[in-house]
């Protein structure tokens, strides 16, 4: 299978299995193979070269494994209960202390008695009444090591432990394989080099894949060097991938410029000092994978040669799926396996058919299970890699996943960490954030994965029991009343608590000094007004709507309403870019980026909490939390928020309350 | 609970959980957070202290996610196909790469046509036969990061992935937690500095256990500060550990004097420096424990002391049961869970009630199970943990664990490596060692971890299918068979194949030159001969028995027939030692330690095989690997070995063969 290319050239879509095979079928493996010596008390972590022999034996001789006295057993065969028999020290018997050798002299002692049996009438003569066996409470020579014997075999990952035995066994140094080096090459003319602390501008972004790729090659054992980011231009790349291959790198990474756009020279880089091997795999993200293999007049033979992706999920799955594996491989480094567990997905998520998708999941436990929400799928989006607690593969021959089917997924964090984790699941308010870091602060440390799907989403998420909580402001005109007419009219048989997070106020967002002069929903009729708008199902866009039907206008006379984000902060910066002259948002998301706020009502944003989680220790957590006044404050010095309602159980019909 | 110690003073023995916990909440917490400014680039693996925020967005402009033309949706609604509607460049659209922003002039794009969409029928014109949707193939501002959002809460492990958000987010720097520092003082009068090299002396040690440590809690993200060996004298341990206090250390561990006995200073030390909580656990290996707090009056007031007790398994227990975990949970480091399998034992292991016992297990897994092996239970053996695949506790109320039961361990090892580990039990021969050198450098890297219990031993192994291969050479005298004809007497019902590994020679292992002039077993019955002997199941031990019995002496004759040894070289130790005259053994172990050796007999050392487990690709690995010249050649350079039946298929009745 192939596709064409917009520059003509064809991108493969070998599998990601096939495309590890042929690579690590072409690398010259002797290289990944090297040696060194390293001192054996700081060699935990590294793989032994050659098979290591002891050269001490431990104990080194035989010795007392308790305080005691040391006997010859033969001596003390006929000690009974009530018939001691006596020994006389020196004669008969030695005092010993744990570690200290058996005495040869005046007699070869071959066991020990406990000081704990033992009576001492004075200081010559010792009284046992039961008697000792040969080499009881004897640490026997080379019980523990035996010099000459084989201590580890090659390629054996030294642990904390081995390092115990190497220095008991007398063996100083070991020679252990070189941790292999990869040199990482940024290349690309919009990058910015994050060292710099640059200010990028419109279109320009700092360069962080080498970075992050640097990590995971560090995490796996490599040594990293990293050049510093490159312009597109194949002369400069191919200087810089010759300079690590004259380090002798294991593997040069070239970050971007990967596919075979009319700007991706990394394909005829690597061609001109080797050959490609595959141009292309069945992967999304990371389908322009480029990998190849130095060549014999290169400086370094037989070196592997990878084109990274762009776009930053991209270039993790080609780093994790293809470039680790083939070095962990060759170079006997031993990557951690990621724990495997099974999740049932919140959504559906469609794919593409020939192609695995990596499919980014937040994850936690709920009720009995693990629920996993599906994060960003746009291979740009760091945060949907920093933002996951798990990674699901939709495979080749799959169209996508369903809404509660249960797939295998592998874990990102640690596995105990999922019992900590609140999945709440619902409108978006940056108070969730301000919980998230002040639970994180608690002794459970609960992880608050928060994912923005609107509140009606929300509740539907806990209907389907795909979240513990969900963040609701969802207002009834008709009653005045916030959030209970729905929860009764979308999810019936939910038995559930409402608990007040706070009172925000929702206005238009507008540019500083509001230039175009809006003043209401009526002004965003007007042609010169560009609006951005919220998602379906999105509290915000339920109020927006309403208040559009209160003026009498048609949403089709709404310049932008089909542009949709699913944040206030989003629709915030979209006001501040210029990108829209106004938006409905909270006061928090206007003062975060010094916008100005026309004021347009005030609503209750609710947790929901299914009945059945009330006593769930992470959400009692952040319950409790909602009680403290630092935590109000807190909350009140984002601007735009009252916290008279905070914390406490709501009832229909309260409406604003009393407050 | 309390044990009365020789010294006059208490052992407790409180459970290892109640020890952390009253541990935790007696040190000064608050001193365990420290928190310092790191790179943001280097930033991976460490916690952070503050909550951080995002100072850029990414993407900072609306931009083209696909290379095609950037164009305004409304403009494109009627393309239908065969209906396409024409485009101008510059008027209706531009060209534009991923990454580029949109346009905003002449006209303000909001969707991208992908370039395989759009036909060009000049450089002016472009046609297109479906329509555009709002930002179609944008990626919108804010679309991955908002500046001024929340990217990470407190006591967040930041990943290499979040280094990628740190640095799109434009956070330089982050403000993490200091690593918490562990000052770790080696004590005792017998130690040796292992960084001298050093030649120990009867009873004197290398001292490792202060590097074991230092590597474990570097592996927990801690900071390591070691000290040289001290005496045991008081005095001098005190300066030691007010010097590690002085440096601000979060935990100072004395390595050695932790118990109660004449010799151990550790608890006077604390008591004067703080105070004592805990001094002895529940806990086999680790019982002498030694827990206590800085006082007010020294440099760090509120730091844990700890007292780790001398034997190796001991300090590691105490380490990974109750130091790290206190100094995980107060300084937020995250230790990686072990994972946690259900494992079958093999043997039976008594447990003294009142204390959780560490069991060291050699583990794999054989059919449908992963059967454990009970490694030595000795605390002074560190190679106990190094040869360790797992650990499991017995529990405080059991008195053991019995053969075939079901435990569920801790994994030591990757969970990937249990499949490719080859269970080999039964007898000892070094030549074993050599394969499983050669088998970690084959390509399946296949782990052979033996275990010896002895010919018999190992026949009943495979019976109860407790491991894929035994060792075996038994000799029926009266047919001069080997092997066939102890399987068919005890394990009748095994269908199994049988392999030769080598012929080897048994020989009695004397001292060089002879110097007691022993000639053959009649010698043993000498009074000045000291005999060292073989565990009772030992194919040797039978050989031995079985010479005697030829010669016409009673074993009671023989000096030393009761002090058994489980290997060769064990054996050739002693004799190496001077602890004993003789030993029957291989002429291996006596070329391994200069020892000469009066020849007895020649056998054949065989691999016996279940039939089930021939297809296994570990055993067809094994079997693979005895048919290559260069392992034979190996297998006869250790001296005393014929291979001219290795590998080979036995059948019953061939004795020696006709080589």
């Amino acid at each position: 299978m192939a596709s064409r290319d917009r520059a003509g050239i064809y991108l493969e879509t070998i599998p990601v299995e096939e495309a590890v095979a042929k690579v690590a079928a072409s690398i010259d493996r002797a290289s990944f193979l090297a040696s060194e010596i390293v001192d054996s008390r700081a060699a935990a972590g590294r793989i032994t070269a050659v098979p290591v022999t002891a050269v001490l034996s431990s104990p080194n001789v035989h010795c007392a494994a308790m305080d005691g006295i040391a006997v010859v057993a033969g001596s003390t065969f006929k000690a009974r209960e009530g018939r001691p028999v006596r020994l006389a020290k020196g004669v008969d018997y030695l005092p010993v202390n744990t570690g200290h050798p058996l005495p040869r002299n005046p007699f070869r002692a071959d066991a020990v008695v406990m000081v704990e049996h033992v009576r001492f009438d004075d200081d010559e003569n010792a009284f046992i009444e039961s008697p000792a066996f040969p080499w009881q409470h004897v640490r026997r020579m080379g019980e523990d090591i035996i010099a000459t014997d084989m201590l580890l075999p090659r390629n054996h990952r030294i642990t904390a432990y081995d390092v115990g035995a190497l220095l008991g066994a007398g063996v100083w140094e070991v020679e252990v394989r070189k941790k292999p080096l990869v040199y990482i090459v940024p290349t690309g003319d919009e990058v910015l080099e994050a060292a710099k602390r640059p200010k990028p501008g419109p279109g320009q972004v700092v360069e962080s894949n080498s970075y992050v790729l640097a990590a995971l090659a560090e995490e796996a054992g490599c040594v990293v060097e990293r050049a510093a980011p490159v312009k597109d231009d194949p002369d400069a790349i191919r200087r810089e991938v010759e300079n690590g291959l004259k380090q002798a790198a294991s593997a040069v990474i070239v970050c971007a410029g990967s596919s075979a756009g009319t700007k991706d020279f990394t394909r005829q880089v690597f061609e001109s000092l080797g050959d490609v091997l595959v141009h292309g795999v069945a992967a999304m993200p990371g389908k322009p994978a480029l990998l190849g293999v130095a060549g014999a007049e290169s400086p370094r033979p037989g070196a592997l040669l990878a084109g990274a992706p762009g776009y930053p999920v991209s270039a993790i799955v080609v780093m994790e799926e293809i470039i680790l594996p083939v070095l962990a491989e060759a170079a006997r480094i031993e990557r951690k396996p990621r724990h495997e567990i099974p999740i049932t997905l919140a959504r559906r998520s469609p794919s593409k058919l020939g192609l695995v998708e990596y499919l980014r999941l937040s994850v936690g436990h709920v009720g009995d299970r693990n629920v996993g929400i599906p994060l960003s799928r746009g291979a740009g989006n760091i945060t949907s890699m920093s933002r996951a607690q798990a990674i699901t593969r939709i495979p080749r021959d799959r169209e996508g996943v369903e809404a509660g089917e249960e797939v295998a997924a592998e874990l990102l964090v640690p596995r105990d960490m999922l019992d900590r984790i609140l999945l709440v699941v619902g409108s978006h308010d940056a108070t969730l954030d301000l919980l998230a870091d002040a639970l994180m602060g608690g002794a459970e440390g609960v992880v608050l994965a928060s994912s923005h799907v609107g509140s009606l989403g929300g509740l539907q998420a806990l209907k389907s029991g795909h979240a513990h909580l969900a963040g609701c402001h969802l207002l009834e005109p008709e009653s005045g009343d916030f959030n209970f007419p729905f929860i009764k009219r979308y999810t019936p048989d939910l038995e559930c608590a409402v608990f007040n997070l706070a009172i925000r106020h929702q206005g238009l967002i507008v540019a500083p000094g509001n230039p175009k002069g809006i003043e209401s929903v009526a002004d965003l009729a007007r042609a010169d007004v560009r609006y951005v708008n919220r998602q379906r199902g999105a509290g915000t866009r339920i109020l927006f709507d309403y208040e559009l039907e209160r003026a009498g206008i048609e949403p089709a006379s709404v310049n932008g309403y089909g542009k949709e984000e699913v944040t206030h902060t989003a629709v915030a910066l979209n006001v501040a870019a210029g990108e829209a002259d106004c938006g409905l948002g909270i006061l928090a998301a206007a003062r975060a980026l010094e916008l100005d706020f026309v004021p347009l009502a005030r609503e209750r944003y609710d947790l929901v909490v299914p009945n059945a989680l009330l006593a769930d220790s992470r959400v009692e957590a952040l319950l409790t939390m909602l009680g403290q006044p630092q935590i109000k404050a807190a909350i009140e010095a984002q601007g735009g928020y009252e916290t008279t309602l905070t914390g406490q159980r709501m009832q229909p019909g309260m409406g604003l309350g009393v407050g």
